[in-house]
């Protein structure tokens, strides 16, 4: 049997310790392709370099691996690995991350990571994004391997839902002790509150930097944040379409009114 | 009564026209502050500054305006407004655009212009992102007028639907006539094709250009596309919530499966 094309990227950058930990643990499961950023991208969300041009070489940080770094985004490697580096081979999977640091509830919109597993979906590749609740450089991945596995073997074994992709979050095993399984569940609803930090440069300019804090506000307990905080990996099946049915009619009555205020 | 509190902020760029027209257009109906990009941040998506610092300096070139130029992204733009320019006073309505280009079916993803109306619902506020199918930068939006005040009437005049964005895109006039109307629909399932040009700089090496065509895969009639090309300006009511709720109980059957074939 042929085995499956694995692409792999993320958004930390492809000298990160999670995306190395990523195609060490499936590297039996199929080939593996890695296109993945020169420098990090996270918090790029979905996007795309059009103002630029972009660069593309070989990369030897992932010994034993046909692996290559982009100067663009996790959208733009999965974008050159389909249509450029690939081109006729057609991935059987994309994995992205493993990234350094939570991707549940709100966060997948602003995620490369996620971003690079929906331009998979797009593309109707089955795609899954993986993130583990540890933001720094050295963070233990080992716990997440068994895991990791079996999400992907679900992947390969079953016909995977087309144009989705799965928000696959660890919880951070030194808080959270053993992971106990994965659980399927929704994204929390929740937001960042921003507090921006002032400062002036040596002209006596300002400049800013973001910083944050993750607000859970789902009183729910079927949602990721939940499944995270009581010690399981979360899995959200994500899709792209951004419409919200429920309010479609309840906006043409609003239009009709503006119309009259007119 | 208080005049509404309107929000201004695009991915064009502050010195664009389309920037200049929505305020034109809507300059009566509140009190405008405008916060966009210094420079072009097309395709930015959901992008957010987290690795540089964001500078932010008045701007002059909206008179008659309070209007601030960002070095960052369509995001950090309406999130400095929140949380740093405005601060304490919310606004009623975000407003986002006129995009140069259509940000119909899949592009809502990569459009810097909806990611800010998406921040703003994400943020609790009414929030409207405009596009004009004309990328070129003297497009004429003046068709645009009468149903962007159409649209931003019924926002400010009836109860806008809690954490949705809405995503209004207007036909070429030129090649479609008059604008017949605003239809709400949903967006269309699609996807950019994309090609790479591939060039070598001086020194021999390879540099990439990313090119794209949009291909409409939806055989429906009641989506974005489809508004559009019959000559009526589209709505999709957007929100973002990733979660693809009818495969949850079918993946849980998969990580079944792959369980076993562990």
């Amino acid at each position: 049997m042929k085995k499956p094309l694995i692409l792999v990227s993320n958004d930390d950058g492809i000298f990160s310790k999670g995306i190395a930990c990523l195609v060490d643990f499936v590297r039996d499961l199929g080939e593996v392709v890695v296109i993945a950023p020169t420098v990090p991208q996270s918090g790029m969300g979905h996007a795309i370099t059009i103002h630029e041009h972009i660069r593309l070489d070989k990369s030897d940080l992932l010994p034993g691996f046909e692996a290559y770094e982009c100067s663009g985004t996790p959208v733009d490697c999965v974008k050159l690995a389909k249509h450029y580096v690939l081109r006729d081979r057609q991935p059987d999977l994309v994995l992205s991350g493993i990234n350094h640091g939570t991707n549940s509830s709100v966060s997948v919109i602003y995620s490369g990571t996620m971003s690079a597993a929906i331009e998979g979906a797009m593309e109707g590749i089955p795609s899954i994004g993986f993130s583990l609740a540890d933001y720094s450089h050295d963070a233990d991945f080992e716990p997440c391997r068994q895991w990791v596995r079996q999400v992907v073997m679900a992947a390969l074994h079953s016909e995977f839902p087309l144009h989705t992709a799965w928000n696959v979050n660890f919880p951070n095993p030194v808080k959270s002790g053993i992971i106990k399984g994965v659980k399927v569940c929704r994204q929390a609803h929740g937001r960042w509150k921003e507090e921006f930090i002032d400062r002036k440069d040596p002209q006596g300019r300002d400049y800013f930097w973001l910083t944050g804090k993750f607000l859970n506000l789902d009183e729910g307990e079927d949602h990721d944040e939940a499944a995270l905080a009581a010690g399981y990996a979360s899995l959200v099946p994500c899709h792209y379409d951004l419409t919200h049915y429920p309010t479609m009619r309840a906006v043409e009555i609003m239009l009709e009114k503006g119309n009259q205020a007119m």
